[in-house]
C-alpha cells in the first residue's frame, strides 16, 4: 500500500521544538491559547462596527511570581498599538477586551512579563504581616523603583526617585510607603518588559457594517411585480412594490439575477427540458447576445431605471442585493469572447453543467482550473466593481460552494479595499466543513440548514452549534423559510400555522433572516410533486401573477414581527440566544437578551400546526435579570397581552389557527401597594 | 486605562487572508483540522515504538469532483516520505494511519488534489447505466489516460498507452474497459499532482521506548534500606534490597538525590527548623563540601557502588531511577563557584527559597534569569549527561514547574539526541495548565491529582480528562497513591483496605503508576499532625528502619496486582480505559481493552474502606466483544473465582475486609452441552 517519495513534501517543518541554546532562554512566560481565534489564526474573527471582542489567553510562568499581560490592538495594518492591561481571571485565563468601532481590520495580539515589583510587594506585605524583618526586602524594593525611574521621565521620574530613595531608609515609613498604591500605579506604568513574552501572531477581525449581523430579507422577482397580469414586470414595477415591501418592515430587497436570460437550452414553465418560444426562461441561466453579467435584461429596463430603483428602494429603508451567479449560458458573451475559461471537450463543444446522469446543457460553468485563471479573476472581480460603482453594496452569491476558494477569499478582500461596506451572503447548501470554510474565506453571511430544522431537538441543537461554539466566530446565519427552490413538507403540509411558526422561529431564531415572497406571506405551498421541494408553477422559470390583498395574507403579521424585531435590540443579534426547558417536545422556548439584560425576549412557538398545544416552560429567573422571588410580567407583543407569572415554571397554551408562538417582553417589576410604579 | 505604544509588537502579522493574485490560485483543495495536534502544531505528540498513529483531516474541494488524499511520513528530519492513501470517511473527515516503528521522531503530514480521473470515472459509469451516448467521455478519458501515461515508465506506460488507445476507439468495449479496476488502479499510481494542496506543516511525533506509557515505579530511601537498626543505608544494602521490590514486580526503582546534603541550615526529624547533629537532613538539601549535583552522598557509597546497583537491579527487571533537583543548600559548590546563578541581595547574600511569610534558608533557588543562562543550562544539561554516562536513563524531575519552560525544553530534547532512551518523569503538583505544558515541552510521564481523586466521580471525571481527550496526545500520567510527600486522609483513615483499595485503582486506571515504600505496603498511615498531609517521622527527614515481614504487609498482594498487569495487555496502555454505569456511588466500574478486544480486563472497586457494598454494573457488551445473548464468564485475577454473568447488568458486592476489587478477565464462550471447548 506505501509508496515511497523522495523528494520533499514541499511542506514546512514544525517549529522546532528544541529552541537553540543561542536563542533568548530567559522569556519565562508562555502566552498560549490566545481565543477567539479561528483555525489557529488563519481566518480572521467576525464582528461588527460597535462590537467587542473579549480576548482570553493562559499564561503563566514557572514558579509563583507575579505576572503582567496587556492586550494589544490596533484599526488597520498600520494603526498604532492600543494596550488593555489584562486580568487574571480563574486557571491561568486572563483576559481583556477591547470595543471594534469602525469597518475594516483590526489587529489584536498579547504581551505578558514576569513583574518583578508586583511579586516583591506581595512578599513584602505577607512579612510585615507576619512581623518579619524586611530590611534587605526594602532594599530590593529600592533597585526595583530606581530602575522604573530610570525607565520613566519628567514628574513620574522625580516621584519615583523619591520612592527609592525612601525605601532606601529601611525606615518604619520606607515599609508603609512600600505598599503604596501610588507606588504601584506608578510601577506598572514602567515596567520591566526586557523579558517580555510576545504571542506570536497578530490575529485579524474584520468589522463589517451592523446589517452584517442584524438584517431582513425579501426576495422578489422583478418580472413578476407588473400591475397588469401577464405582463413582463420592469425595475418600475419594483419602485411601485416597494412600499408592499416596507410596510411588512424588511430592510433588504434581494433579486434573483437581472441581466439578460440565455436561449439556447432555455428551460420552459416547472424546468420543462424545451421552452416554448414564449417562455421567459430562468434568471440564473445567464448571458445572451444582449450581455452578459454586467447587463441588464432589456425587459426590466435600463440601467438608469436600475440606479433609480437602489435609490427609491433607500427612502424606503431598503438596500438591494444582487444576485451574483457565476456561471454562463452558451449564448454568454464570454463562451465566444473566453472559451479559454470553459472546459472544452475533445469534440471542441465547451462542457456544459452535468451532475451524471443529469446534464445541465444550458449552463456553462466556469473552470477555475483554466490556465487563464488571474485574467479570469480579473474579470470577475470587475463584474462586482460594476455593480458597487452602480451603487450596490450587498451581493449573494449563489452556490459558491461550486467555485474555487482562493478566487472567493481574494476577490472579497479586493472588493472590500474599494468597497468596505459590501456585504456578501453565500447561498450554500452542501455539506457542513464547505459552508463553515466559506464563512472564513470571508462570506458576511450565509444560508443555513434552517429550512430542513422542524422539530424542538432539531432546532435547539443546530442554532446552539450556531450561536453558542466557536462558529459564531466566523459564521453569520441568515434563517430562511423557503427559497424559490426550497418549499419544505412542512410548508406544504401544515398550512398558515406553519408559515406563522416558521416566520417567527426564523425572525426571532435569526438576527438576519429572509424569506422569498409573495409566495411566503401569501402561503403558496404547492409542490411541483409529491416529494418535491420545488414550487409548482415557480416565478423562477415563469412570471407569476400575484394577488397582494389577499385577506389570507400574512404581510400584516409580518409587519408586527419585524417591528418587534427593530425595537428590541435583543433580537438584532445572536449571541444571547438561549433555549429553554419546555415539557412538550411540540413546543420550544428560547430566550435572546442584550448583555446588559435590559431587554429580555422570551419566545414560545408551537411547532405543530394541527394541533392546540400546552406546557410548562421554565426560565433561569436570575440570569435573565429577574428576582427569583418575585413575580414578572410577561407581555406578548404578538397580541399585546400580558400575563403575571410567578415562578421560574409557567404555563403556555399555543393554539396554531390563532397565533401559534409568543414573543414575549420581559417586564421585571410588579406594580405593588407599596410602590406605585409602572413596570420597568 | 488604555496606552497606546507605537512601536511594533514584534509579532508576526496573522498569515494574510487574501492570498496575492500572482499567487497559484488553483489549489481547490482544502486541507484542514489535520490531528492529531497539539497547540496547532507547536508541540509533539507523543507515542511509544510499536504505536499507530492515526491521523485525520478534514478535506474537501469546492464543487463535486473526486478527491484523492495521501498521508506521508518519515522517520527523522531527513527520512524518505513514505505515503499511505487516506481514506474519505464521514462528513468530509478522511483517515489513514502509519505505525511508528522506532525511538526518535517521526514526521507527518498531507497532500490531496482534485482526481479528475476518479471524477470522470465515476460520471462515466452513471451514464452508462443510464444508457446515455458516451462517445465524448471516453474521448476525454483518452486524454486523462494518456497525459497520465506520459507520466508512466517502463510497462506501466505501455499499458496505460494501450488503454488510451482503445478509449479513443468510443466502441463498446471500450466502455467496459473504462471502468476496470485495472486501470483505476494504474491510474491512482500516476495521479496528477500539478495543483496538489500540502499542508502546511511538517507535524512531530515523539516516540519513546515502552516503558514511557507502561511501568510500575516504586520510591526508596536507600538510606532506610540497612540491614541494622538505625544504620545508615547504603548502595549496597540496596543491592540485597533488591530481590524484595522485584518480588512485588515493580520494574522502576526511584530513588530520592543520591547526593551530599547540605549542612547549612539543615532541617532536623519533622522538617524540625533546627536539626540536631546527628540528624541526617533532606536528600532534596543538595550539595555540601563533598560535591553536588554529581557527587555521591558518601554514606551511601561511591559511584562504583552505584554502577553495582545499577546492574544488579537491571538482573532483577528493575531500572534505576534518580531524582533531579536543581536546586542548592548555601553549601553547594555551584553558590561559591557561580554565584551569578543564583539571585543576589543588596545586602550582598544569595537569595534562599522563600513563600512568604515561609523562608527556606536551605535552599537556593537557581535564578534562570542570570545572565549567565548561558553557561548554566550548559552545567545543568552536564549534570543529566554525568548519570547517563553511568547508565541511568530514567529521571524523575523535582518540581520542574519552578524552572523556566524554555530550559526543559532544551534540555530534555539535548539529553534525547545522545540518549534517545531517557525517560523523565515531571513533578509537578501544580495548576492544570502549567503540568500540561511540561507535558508537551518533553517530559515523558507525569505526576497526577490521582491522590486526590477519591469518589467514583471525581475519578471518572478526572481519568476521562487524562486519557478520553486530546490531554492523551502529550500527557502520560503516572499515578501515584502515595509519595514521601503525601499521605491523603483516604489512606490516613481508611485502614488497610484503603490501602488496597488505592493500589488496584492506581495500577490499573494507569498503564503507569508507583507507590513510596515500604510505607505503602505497610500501609504507613500516621500524619505528622492532623490535617497535614506529611508523614510522621518521615524518612525524608531520618533514617527510617521498616519491618518487611510484617504479616499485613500488602508486599503479596501488590506482587498479585502488577503480575496481573504483566500478564495482560490491556493494562498496558491508557487509551482503551472506558467507564461504566454503577448504580452504587461507592462502587466503580471501568475496563480497559487491546484494540483487537483479544485481552478485555474489567475493574470494580469498592471506594468504601469501612462497609461492604453492593451494586449493578452495566457493562456494553458489544463494545467489550461480547455477544448481548450469550452469557460470559468473569474471572476474577485477583482471587482466582469465576463467575458466569448473563446479561449486561450484572450485580457486585465487595466485603472490603476481605478485597476490596475485583480485576475481572472477561471470558468470552461458555461450554454448552454442543461444543466442549474450553473457554477462550
Amino acid at each position: 500500500m506505501n509508496r515511497k517519495q523522495k523528494n520533499s513534501t514541499g511542506a514546512r517543518r514544525a517549529r522546532r521544538t528544541v529552541p537553540p541554546i543561542d536563542a533568548e532562554g530567559r522569556q519565562r512566560v508562555v502566552i498560549d491559547a490566545v481565543r477567539p481565534i479561528v483555525d489557529g489564526g488563519r481566518f480572521a474573527i467576525k464582528r461588527v462596527e460597535g462590537e467587542r471582542v473579549v480576548v482570553e489567553a493562559d499564561i503563566f510562568a514557572d514558579g509563583h511570581d507575579e505576572l503582567a499581560a496587556l492586550l494589544l490592538y490596533r484599526r488597520g495594518e498600520h494603526g498604532s498599538w492600543v494596550e488593555v492591561p489584562m486580568e487574571p481571571w480563574v486557571d491561568d485565563v486572563w483576559r481583556a477586551e477591547f470595543q471594534v468601532t469602525g469597518i475594516g481590520d483590526y489587529y489584536y495580539t498579547i504581551q505578558a512579563w514576569v513583574d518583578r515589583f508586583k511579586s516583591w510587594r506581595q512578599g513584602l506585605s505577607k512579612k510585615l504581616a507576619a512581623e518579619q524583618d524586611v530590611a534587605v526586602d526594602l532594599l530590593i524594593g529600592a533597585e526595583l523603583v530606581g530602575l522604573a525611574a530610570k525607565r520613566a521621565n519628567g514628574n513620574d521620574r522625580k516621584v519615583l526617585e523619591r520612592f527609592a530613595a525612601t525605601l532606601r531608609e529601611k525606615s518604619k515609613d520606607s515599609s508603609q510607603l512600600a505598599l503604596a498604591d501610588e507606588l504601584a500605579k506608578l510601577m506598572s506604568s514602567y515596567p520591566d518588559r526586557s523579558r517580555v513574552a510576545i504571542y506570536d501572531q497578530e490575529l485579524r477581525v474584520s468589522v463589517e457594517r451592523e446589517k452584517a449581523r442584524f438584517s431582513a430579507w425579501y426576495e422578489m422577482f422583478p418580472r413578476s411585480c407588473a400591475a397588469r397580469a401577464g405582463a413582463h414586470g420592469s425595475f418600475k414595477d419594483c419602485i411601485d412594490r416597494l412600499p408592499y415591501v416596507a410596510s411588512m418592515g424588511f430592510d433588504v430587497l434581494y433579486l434573483p439575477p437581472i441581466h439578460p436570460i440565455g436561449h439556447a437550452y432555455r428551460k420552459g414553465k416547472n424546468n420543462a427540458l424545451t421552452a416554448n418560444p414564449d417562455d421567459v426562461g430562468s434568471p440564473w441561466a445567464i448571458g445572451s447576445a444582449e450581455g452578459g453579467h454586467k447587463a441588464i435584461h432589456p425587459q426590466l429596463g435600463t440601467l438608469a431605471d436600475f440606479k433609480l430603483l437602489i435609490q427609491k428602494a433607500a427612502a424606503h429603508g431598503l438596500e438591494i442585493a444582487l444576485d451574483i451567479a457565476f456561471q454562463c449560458t452558451p449564448d454568454h458573451p464570454y463562451a465566444k469572447e473566453h472559451p479559454e475559461w470553459f472546459r472544452k471537450r475533445p469534440d471542441g463543444t465547451i462542457q456544459y453543467a452535468e451532475n451524471p446522469p443529469k446534464k445541465y446543457q444550458d449552463i456553462y460553468p466556469i473552470d477555475f482550473e483554466s490556465d487563464d485563471w488571474k485574467t479570469l479573476w480579473q474579470e470577475l472581480k470587475s463584474v462586482l466593481t460594476f455593480w458597487c460603482e452602480q451603487g450596490v453594496r450587498i451581493f449573494r452569491v449563489d452556490n459558491p460552494h461550486t467555485k474555487a476558494f482562493p478566487f472567493w477569499e481574494w476577490v472579497i478582500g479586493e472588493i472590500k479595499k474599494d468597497y468596505p461596506d459590501a456585504l456578501f451572503l453565500a447561498e450554500a447548501f452542501t455539506r457542513p466543513k464547505v459552508m463553515y470554510r466559506l464563512a472564513k474565506i470571508g462570506f458576511s453571511q450565509s444560508y443555513t440548514y434552517f429550512a430542513w430544522r422542524n422539530t424542538q431537538w432539531e432546532l435547539t441543537e443546530y442554532l446552539k452549534e450556531l450561536t453558542q461554539t466557536e462558529v459564531r466566530e466566523f459564521f453569520r446565519p441568515n434563517l430562511w423559510p423557503n427559497t424559490p427552490d426550497i418549499l419544505t413538507e412542512y410548508l406544504q403540509f401544515g398550512g398558515r400555522p406553519a408559515f406563522m411558526a416558521r416566520l417567527v422561529l426564523a425572525a426571532t431564531l435569526g438576527a438576519s433572516y429572509g424569506i422569498y415572497g409573495p409566495a411566503f406571506e401569501l402561503c403558496e405551498n404547492v409542490a411541483r410533486e409529491p416529494g418535491s421541494e420545488e414550487y409548482l408553477n415557480s416565478d423562477k422559470y415563469e412570471i407569476k401573477q400575484w394577488d397582494l390583498e389577499r385577506a389570507d395574507s400574512l404581510k400584516e403579521f409580518i409587519g408586527r414581527v419585524n417591528r418587534i424585531r427593530r425595537e428590541n435590540p435583543a433580537l438584532h443579534g445572536d449571541r444571547g440566544l438561549r433555549f429553554h426547558h419546555v415539557d412538550n417536545p411540540e413546543l420550544i422556548c428560547f430566550s435572546k437578551y442584550t448583555e446588559d439584560l435590559t431587554n429580555v425576549i422570551v419566545v414560545v412557538v408551537n411547532l405543530d400546526p394541527h394541533h392546540i398545544q400546552s406546557g410548562w416552560v421554565e426560565l433561569p429567573m436570575e440570569d435573565l435579570g429577574l428576582d427569583p422571588h418575585q413575580p414578572f410580567q410577561v407581555h406578548d407583543l404578538l397580541t399585546d397581552a400580558r400575563y403575571l407569572w410567578h415562578d421560574s415554571k409557567s404555563y403556555v397554551e399555543l393554539n396554531p389557527q390563532a397565533v401559534p408562538a409568543h414573543i414575549f417582553r420581559l417586564r421585571r417589576r410588579v406594580r405593588r401597594e407599596q410602590d406605585f410604579d409602572y413596570f420597568l
